[in-house]
């Protein structure tokens, strides 16, 4: 990759837009909290870790504009951490990063942006660490199902359940990985895809309805995604589809791995039932490439995420710990 | 409807041609046993209950040409149902019509055409008997979801799915349908949410994983699907995408309706671990609207159907009966 999925370069955030790959590889230099909230919204960065560090840069570039216009630092950061978690609800990374800059809005811009470009260094390290231990129990299982994308571009450096893929692959423990197209934004054939092309990973896409029935005919060793919220009672937000892929596994027995960093277990939401399900807009599914596919009187409903009840969960693999929700039924941040 | 979805006029097969649907309203006529296999594999006709027609007017066509042409009329009747049966392997209903009609080869053309258009006939009444089993044992159940297209156009004039919920809505029962778009050539959105606008029934549209999410939070009452083929112990081969619902039904405790005409029991098939899965193009997933979706090097794995086994399988309906594959194990025909 020639520059991370998200960067910061003199006091602005740099980034790779999602929606432009695979076909091409541009990048986009965000200098206001508007420009990111945009980007954010149109998915140009997206996924649980990315959107972390993005909520905590976001913070900080608000600092950065509003000292050079000299207005108030402290509240241009604070309104900029709210306008940023409304920009995907669901995502707790994205709070989780703005609230913590945003905590040191009293100390200045120099404060705030020590504190966001340590949010952006600790989640290169953990993006590794998870791949090492979602490694480690996932030995000898060599052909994986994974569904959206929670991979480099959706980390700063190497992502989550691709970030297992990564560390299995390099031990020669790959035979094949499926991929999950994932409708609408088809966030799997187009950017899983391309990383796992890029690593040099044998793979092939499937549309999002395949996954189950190649689980319950065999066909796959283990499935691993990433989670864009986990209540505190082990229940994953993911994308869309998510939830279909661990009933199958649970079915054929074989593990159902969510990896995540810490900073996706959500101390405010007790359980799935209380996560706040994005929905949006209907043309992204009535519309593929902007042709109209559905009739015109057809309308939709674009639900963004479902929940994984955590009974179907093997385990939650995060930077710092595996959790077995069967024998660790409370999850707190260690 | 115009014209039925198939039908024989004046030694002619007359189909609607799906692949231009909901844009257009295109009819073929289909004058050779070639322009119907190509027809068949472009999927201008598809659906159970419609290939079923097909296979059968498909060998009194053959019938009518060479007559015309002076050559064998049994062997050109034979050889087409051979060529007919291989256009769609899992279709166990297309080689059911064209079986039957082939097995009258001896009487020539004349006999032949007679037992084709009994075929037609008799399916324009299963279809209506099949709405009225259905919606008989779904009666207060609002919010119904269907995947892919078991409607008027996969069978002559009513469908099977379909057949129900507009039985159902006829009656003032329905809220709203759920519809899967049904990647990859996204029969659902094109087809059945066009269907649907006819019958002025409510519905909205989601993607191929937002299903399972859907019926475990509460929000589906029963899941309505057609069948490509039923094994003798009930295992049902359907659509790439089916299994994924009925797992969500079993776990919500929601009926999961299997519709399909009586020709769809395959005697000669014991379990689904026999049924042979078509493997289609991977540029059906890999490319949509002749756009390039995934990276150049990636490729994709392309199964039409999927398997769910007898045990998620609440009720097979019948234009004949209602079966309960927990007390009927053995399917035998009637």
């Amino acid at each position: 990759m020639p520059v991370r999925t998200i960067d910061w370069r003199s006091d602005e955030i740099v980034i790779i837009d999602q929606t432009a790959l695979p076909a091409e590889e541009r990048v986009l230099y965000l200098r206001t909290v508007d420009e990111l909230v945009d980007a954010i919204r149109r998915l140009a960065v997206r996924g649980a870790m990315a959107l972390g560090v993005a909520g905590a840069l976001g913070v900080a570039l608000a600092a950065c504009r509003a000292e050079e216009e000299h207005v108030d630092v402290t509240k241009a950061a604070k309104d900029a951490a709210e306008r940023l978690i409304k920009a995907r609800p669901t995502a707790v990374n994205l709070s989780w990063g703005a609230k913590r800059v945003a905590a040191l809005a009293a100390g200045g811009r120099q404060a705030m942006v020590a504190e966001a470009t340590r949010v952006l260094e600790e989640d290169v390290r953990a993006n590794r660490a998870i791949g090492e231990r979602g490694a480690a129990i996932l030995e000898g299982r060599r052909r994986i199902l994974t569904h959206c994308n929670a991979g480099a571009l959706a980390g700063t450096e190497w992502g989550t359940a691709l970030s297992i893929v990564r560390v299995l692959h390099e031990r020669g423990g790959i035979s094949e990985v499926f991929v999950g197209e994932t409708r609408p934004l088809l966030q799997g054939s187009r950017l899983t895809a391309w990383e796992l092309g890029r690593m040099g990973v044998p793979h092939r896409v499937i549309v999002d309805g395949a996954g189950p029935g190649l689980i319950l005919t065999g066909r796959v060793d283990a499935v691993v995604v990433g989670a864009d919220r986990i209540a505190l009672n082990g229940d994953v937000a993911n994308k869309i589809g998510t939830v279909a892929h661990a009933l199958a596994a649970r079915r054929a027995g074989i593990p159902f791995i969510v990896a995540a960093p810490e900073s996706t277990l959500d101390p405010d939401t007790a359980t799935g039932a209380a996560i706040d399900i994005e929905e949006r807009d209907p043309n992204e599914v009535l519309c593929i490439g902007g042709v109209r596919i559905a009739p015109e009187r057809s309308s939709a409903l674009n639900l963004a995420f479902d929940v994984t009840p955590v009974d179907l969960v093997t385990a939650i693999v995060t930077e710092s710990r595996v959790i077995y929700p069967g024998t660790d039924p409370i999850l707190t941040r260690p």
